[in-house]
């Protein structure tokens, strides 16, 4: 277990040990430890060794030059210079946001850029100035269109966030795929079964055993088969990856990159990088803010008074869980994995950093 | 069945019979054929009856002022003054798309609006100006948040439109649920079973019985189950209704009123009429118009090369299955139902127009 100060101090190093500035070391530290306290561990302090070994391989430019390509006053393309994704996406929604100051709404799509952290950092930048803001990301390919059986797609999330006024904020990140590609790895690790729904393998037959991703298996849309609607997923992961992909001249589809060091980019390329697209809309430029906020907390109780199923307590906002496990971690510490634990440890050694081993 | 225009100046002169001028009688009369083109004869002639509904019983103004209530120069509320929906929705798109010409994008808000029809009809206007449209609206609750029992949410549609080159525009229209309730309704009447991970029953015990709908069951969101992701189509379902209802000043949640005139609306109101939300993002805003369009084209061609399962031909691109739809109604004729074919000779014979009644 460590305290979030521990963790933030030495991502912070880490950061630092590769060459970011001062306070693209903290940009990046703040998504990461922000996944941990969400409860999004598989993208926090995991991703410090998909980062270094980025970097050790090249792929990625501590010290970016990041730029607006194109722009109209509502609109921008950016261009992350091969970033890292935290740093390129939080610049990004800053100029979002900047734009709605001006003229009530803004939208970037950003191209050139790595893995970006958790989709649902960059909508509460928003929610903190009054504004709605949306955050998606091509990923590298694990998913079948409907009816088919090529990766042709990434888990492709989706974020929103909309500010509220005495209740916590309404705040969604999630997969266009049923589950998260990260608990299909974990199952696969711990040797477990999976529902059926989730994945096909190499030949379209369901599948319940998360091992045939390895073995040319793939992820289904949203909805699972078609009679569930996983032409519906597929339409949401299509529309991601081509707000993220095509509109800002990223790769897209199978083209997008992969995250992790150890596996090599696609030959062929069809844009640069990985893509992601933003937006704000100021809540003002529709109506009052307090009106909204207040309006948003009458929706939230509406909600919350819906009858739950007899095996349930209560009904859930989406952003609840997830604050409840930050008020948990931040008193009790965050759990780290022994295995993550020992990666950080080999990482902080070779930069002659203090990582304590901790259970 | 009818030809295209046989059914096309029935339409028209339905809605002027009601009030309508010749302009919103033809705007209402090109939304509900598109919709029998498209394959979508739920949202077609069928909604004759119940506009005609609304209308006797004072529910629907049939010469609105439809007008910006509050604005900046990417943003609009819009007050549809109770007016018919596909009309509010062409004058509020039309409003977005003006923003758009200006400013990169246009963001508008409706409330006091009614049924629009198909939510897909106001992203392909704006692929006729080189532009991405969106369309959202809420709908009548039918639908239960994930682990709950009550009737919160409705199947809230999302529509998204991204112009082409030489390929069909990529063009989908979807409801946030597994199926459309107009499948369920089908099923119905003729007594059929529907597939597991639709429905539930009031208790919360899965059915395959879409009679249950008339015996307090609900609809589940896209995911079907927790475990299958339903907690996804949940937040979809909610952010629609968000944007529609509450940041434009509707009715949300559970209070958005029904379509169907013979159901009394809810006495307990927290906006005005039915809500929508609309988009327009130029293209040229983000890449030249015709690089992106190419692009687009590339991205269909990738996608068309996943390989089928073996049970299917081809994969298919939203919006394709619609077009060839649209070519052969256009050429053989458009089916009309029995059951529709009567509603409409009555309300033919009560404004003294000709209907025939063919098989």
């Amino acid at each position: 277990m460590y305290t979030y100060e521990y963790l933030k101090d030495f991502t912070q190093q880490f950061f630092i040990k590769m060459g970011c500035s001062d306070i693209d070391a903290a940009i990046s530290t703040d998504v990461f430890l922000e996944a941990e306290l969400r409860g999004f561990s598989s993208h926090g302090v995991i991703r410090i060794r998909d980062y270094f070994n980025l970097w050790k391989s090249g792929r990625v430019n501590v010290n970016p030059n990041i730029k607006i390509v194109h722009e109209t006053p509502s609109t921008a393309v950016v261009d992350g210079d091969c970033g890292i994704g935290m740093v390129v996406g939080t610049k990004s929604m800053e100029i979002a946001m900047e734009k709605a100051e001006k003229v009530g709404t803004g939208w970037v799509a950003t191209k050139n850029s790595n893995h970006y952290g958790i989709a649902g950092y960059y909508p509460s930048m928003a929610l903190k100035k009054d504004m709605i803001g949306f955050s998606l990301t091509n990923a590298n390919p694990l998913v079948a269109p409907t009816f088919s059986l090529s990766r042709m797609l990434g888990t492709n999330p989706i974020a929103v966030g909309f500010p509220t006024k005495n209740r916590l904020p309404f705040l969604a990140d999630f997969a266009t795929t049923p589950v998260a590609n990260g608990k299909l790895s974990v199952a696969a690790k711990k040797g477990l079964k999976v529902p059926q729904g989730l994945i096909q393998d190499a030949d379209g037959n369901p599948s319940v055993d998360p091992g045939i991703m390895k073995n040319g298996g793939t992820m289904l849309p949203l909805g699972g088969d078609y009679e569930h609607g996983s032409h519906k997923g597929y339409i949401l992961s299509s529309m991601v990856d081509i707000l993220s992909g095509v509109l800002s001249g990223a790769n897209f589809g199978p083209f997008v990159p992969p995250f992790v060091g150890y596996l090599k980019p696609a030959e062929e390329k069809v844009g640069e990088g990985t893509g992601h697209f933003f937006g704000a809309m100021r809540i003002d430029a529709f109506q009052p803010a307090e009106e909204f906020k207040l309006k948003m907390d009458e929706w939230i109780d509406t909600i919350k008074k819906s009858k739950p199923t007899p095996d349930q307590d209560e009904i859930l906002i989406p952003g609840e869980l997830e604050h409840r496990n930050e008020q948990k971690l931040r008193k009790e510490g965050i759990p780290v994995i022994p295995a993550v634990v020992s990666e950080i440890k080999e990482i902080a050694d070779y930069f002659g950093l203090d990582f304590e081993v901790r259970s």
